[in-house]
Parts: structure tokens; C-alpha cells; sequence
């Protein structure tokens, strides 16, 4: 029996117990160059062990719904930032964990504009993207070791489209 | 008398001694995700005196060339990268240092899959996207103190449509 999970629309107050939404959401923090410039500041809580912040590009191929997930990874040494360099829709996969593997995993449909960072340690799906092109920056830890682990599903999860 | 400049197409070799282009080009350097992914790995040089990088939401007014430039700033504290979470093209302008000031400037069209870091303390223009949104991921130094110097020219450059 296939397991399904009903995408949501990504929201900051949803997203909350995972990470940070990256977006020019509410009130600017500040405005600059001479009016012209709105600075939402420092979104994201970036949180390394033993390592740096670095900026990598992700070229991922691009997916579609329904999507099957058989795999979440977390990063016990690092958030990991996903910045999209487009402007299409792409597929946010999390899970609260429980007792060392994902609990129910949730999808989220982010949009134009909307990046997120997982915090250290959070289950989630892999890059998906749902169009092309699959570009990404991403911000993550630069350091020693593996910073991996992978939980694979016996039953995979199905991502519906809604 | 206006000073004009011709903007030239941004490459990693052109923009070396300014910062990095933040791109999937050349070989990645790692396959990721079961073969879905390629990650080309920390592409920018992160440079921060008495801080920490972050990650703020930039929303700027389009501009559209002719496009006149009388101010230019650094940071002397924090490389700064900017990242378009669109896929039009925008402009990026910096200079050579020369004794305190901007030197001639230079200008360069970011095309889809394009961001930048410039160098900590590389003289740029402020952000300039050439189309709606202006929206950019900024990654830069969080930290005490101002961190700006601006130069106003007395004359202003002018980039030209090419």
C-alpha cells in the first residue's frame, strides 16, 4: 500500500519546526541605496560545526508530481540553504524525526521568490525541483567528514499532485 | 562630458580580479543524489573580519540601460554575493581600486544561472536588476559596525544599451 502525502503551500509558520523560508516577506528590515533597495536581513539560521559557510550550485533534474520519495538524509553538522535561481515551483520534502529515522515526512510546493534553510540536523528530501531549470545556490557547511546520513523507506512515500 | 561604458558579457576570467561568478559551468565536481544532482562546490571566497555570514532577501528596483552610475561602495569588512532568483539578465559594475576611489569601471551582464561574490572590499554599484523581480539572495557579513564606504562621482559613468 502506498503511502501518500497531500502537498501544502510553504509558509514561514509552517515551515518553522524545520527551518527558515528565505523571502521578501513582511516588512523590509531596512531600506538602502537611496530608496531604491528593500534588505530583509539575515533570514536564515546558519549553524556549522567544526566548518564554514560556503556557496555551491546544485544542477538538479528536474521531477514531477506525483512524486515518490524512498529516501530522506539529514546534515548533523550543518544547516543547508536552497536558493532557487529561477522562478518556477519546486518540492520541499521534511520530516520531524523520531527516534533516529523520519517520522511522517510533509511536502511543501515553494514559489516564485521562496528559498528555505534546513536546520542542522533536519530530515529532508533531496533538491527537487519540478521544472527546468534545475539551478541552484546552495549555502551549506565546508568542512571535515561526511556530514550524511540517509534513512531509505522499505515503503516508499508517495508526493500527490494535489 | 559623460563617460560612457560598454558592458561586456560576465565570465569567471573577466571578473577574477573582482570576485567570483557563481555558476554550473566547467565539470562539477561532485555527482549527488543517486546521479540527480550535480554539485559544483564552493564556488565563492567568503572573507569576513569580525562576523558571520548570513542570508538576507534583496528586492530592488529594475533599472534599464543607458544606465547611469554616480555612486559605487565597498565593504571593507565582508565579501558580498549577490544571487538573482530569476533567470533574466542584470548588471554588475565594479572597479579597480585607485588610491582610496573607484578607478574606471567596468560592466558586466549577469545571464540566467549568473550570480557573483565580489572580493571583500571590491568597489561594485549597487544592485541593479534589468528587469522585474529584482528579487536576490544576499549572502553577505553580519556583524557590528558600519561596513560601507560610498564614492559619489562628480561626473557621472554612463553603461551603455551595447
Amino acid at each position: 500500500m502506498t503511502r501518500t502525502i497531500r502537498p501544502e503551500p510553504l509558509t514561514a509558520k509552517a515551515f518553522a519546526p524545520f527551518g527558515d523560508v528565505l523571502a521578501a516577506s513582511g516588512d523590509a528590515d531596512k531600506i538602502i541605496n537611496q530608496g531604491l533597495c528593500s534588505r530583509f536581513h539575515d533570514r536564515a539560521r546558519l549553524d556549522f560545526t567544526e566548518g564554514r559557510a560556503g556557496i555551491s550550485i546544485f544542477d538538479a533534474v528536474p521531477r514531477s508530481l506525483p512524486h515518490d520519495l524512498d529516501m530522506m538524509e539529514r546534515h548533523p553538522d550543518g544547516s543547508q540553504a536552497f536558493v532557487p535561481m529561477h522562478q518556477n515551483d519546486w518540492l520541499v520534502i521534511v520530516a520531524a524525526d523520531a527516534d533516529g529515522t523520519p517520522g511522517a515526512p510533509r511536502a511543501f510546493v515553494a514559489s516564485q521568490g521562496q528559498g528555505v534553510n534546513f536546520h542542522r540536523g533536519t530530515w529532508h528530501g533531496v533538491l527537487t525541483p519540478l521544472a527546468p531549470p534545475g539551478l541552484f545556490a546552495v549555502i551549506d557547511r565546508i568542512g571535515p567528514g561526511d556530514n550524511l546520513e540517509e534513512h531509505w523507506f522499505e515503503t516508499p512515500w508517495r508526493v500527490t499532485a494535489n
